[in-house]
């Protein structure tokens, strides 16, 4: 489960990670993994953590150390992913998943039986067990039927779900249900980043490993601190610092 | 040539422009005109669009001006075309090069027999006479083999080149061969934009028709005023309107 070895450039390279997630998504479309309008997504992406200086900022940090008190403190926690996450992130996933205790359940846009299967495949290779979705008994009020499917047991009974990379309608649609949202995306002013309870503008490939990481440290920590990290992390605040990130980043 | 009904919406709605280049994207996919690195660069650029408001710029407004006189001054002005250009304006190219007497030439930077083909053949289809690029008898010097063919009497001659969308490598050899470079370009800071005597920051969607529109207004103009607008026009200062209309403009 170790990537060190994927691409051919030593992992202090400047580019080092620009260059991977580059490889990883490429790889991702000759799986059938990648759809061309994640491609798609992926540039707007990378144009996005350009501005941002291609780094965590302090506040995404702090996003992501809440969303670990989140994922820590819930009943029945899910990890959403579709076809760039699995791409870009799927031993990561199954990492954090494990951090956690959390469910990983692929929900994609554009759904088709080739594509849920080849990420539950891939998911399954990088150590993920069981992957849900494949089931899709459950809908989520107020999508059009494709849209709408996920699995009873997973999303449709979780009560935190992490949506990193999600479409503003179903990224709402969540919220509407009453779930608390943790979203990774790297536009702050998206409406998925908006509908959040924990938004974490930043790269889904440093994010996801950030999440797990503050889990970690969290492990032993007080229900009545986590409940603490909870109360004081601030959603309109990191947006706003998010966007303030990108309008005043060093842009070379 | 019109491309009223190629999407099944009206050119006053407000995702028009966006849903057009879309849909001319994939089907540019569709037509192997499109490779995956330009679907990425599509989505680059798409959120460099977005922090821009979708609009042209008043100094952007400006660069096409003086692209426009810098083309009706040359001696041998040329248009070079890539994957994403083809895709996405092949009948405003054409229409610009009758505008200004340029040629078109076909410029890969990942080339193939195949895609150079299908481009060359996606250009004549809407209106460009004997597009170039496929003789590849000549060389830009400092680039590697495949990345360096040009034709010899296409760019390899051309005093005046747009390179729209073109790689940082590229268009910083272009300009070290003594070429007057019109880069049309969505971040001011890249290499490209950064390298032209002429950075027009706008979707292509947009710059290529304003540079036709400029070009026919300024076509009974005298050649010393021709050389006024060339003469005044400042790539600094337009890099720098843009980066503050990226910085300051309304992200929502």
């Amino acid at each position: 489960m170790t990537e060190t070895s994927e691409i051919d450039v030593p992992a202090d390279h400047p580019r080092y990670e620009s260059l991977l997630t580059r490889h990883r998504i490429e790889a991702g479309v000759e799986q059938g993994i990648t759809s061309k309008q994640g491609l798609i997504a992926e540039g707007r992406g990378e144009a996005f953590d350009y501005l941002l200086g291609e780094e965590t900022t302090e506040s995404a940090d702090a996003a992501a150390r809440a969303a670990a008190a989140h994922l820590l403190l819930a009943d029945h926690p899910v990890l959403s992913v579709n076809g760039n996450v699995a791409a870009l992130v799927p031993g990561e996933i199954a990492d954090l998943a494990e951090a956690v205790g959390a469910e990983v359940e692929v929900n994609l846009f554009n759904r088709t039986d080739e594509r849920m299967q080849a990420i539950a495949d891939h998911l399954r290779e990088h150590g993920v067990t069981d992957p849900k979705g494949l089931t899709a008994d459950g809908r989520i009020p107020g999508l059009s039927h494709e849209r709408a499917k996920v699995d009873a047991d997973g999303i449709g009974a979780a009560d935190v779900v992490v949506v990193p990379l999600e479409d503003g309608d179903r990224a709402e649609a969540l919220a509407a249900m009453g779930k608390t949202e943790i979203v990774i995306d790297l536009n702050p002013l998206s409406r998925s980043a908006q509908s959040a309870a924990v938004p974490i503008v930043d790269n889904i490939i440093r994010a996801i490993p950030n999440i797990a990481r503050h889990a970690r440290e969290l492990q032993d920590v007080t229900e009545a601190e986590l409940r603490e990290i909870v109360a004081t992390f601030d959603a309109e605040e990191a947006l706003r610092a998010a966007e303030e990130a990108i309008r005043s980043g060093d842009l070379e």
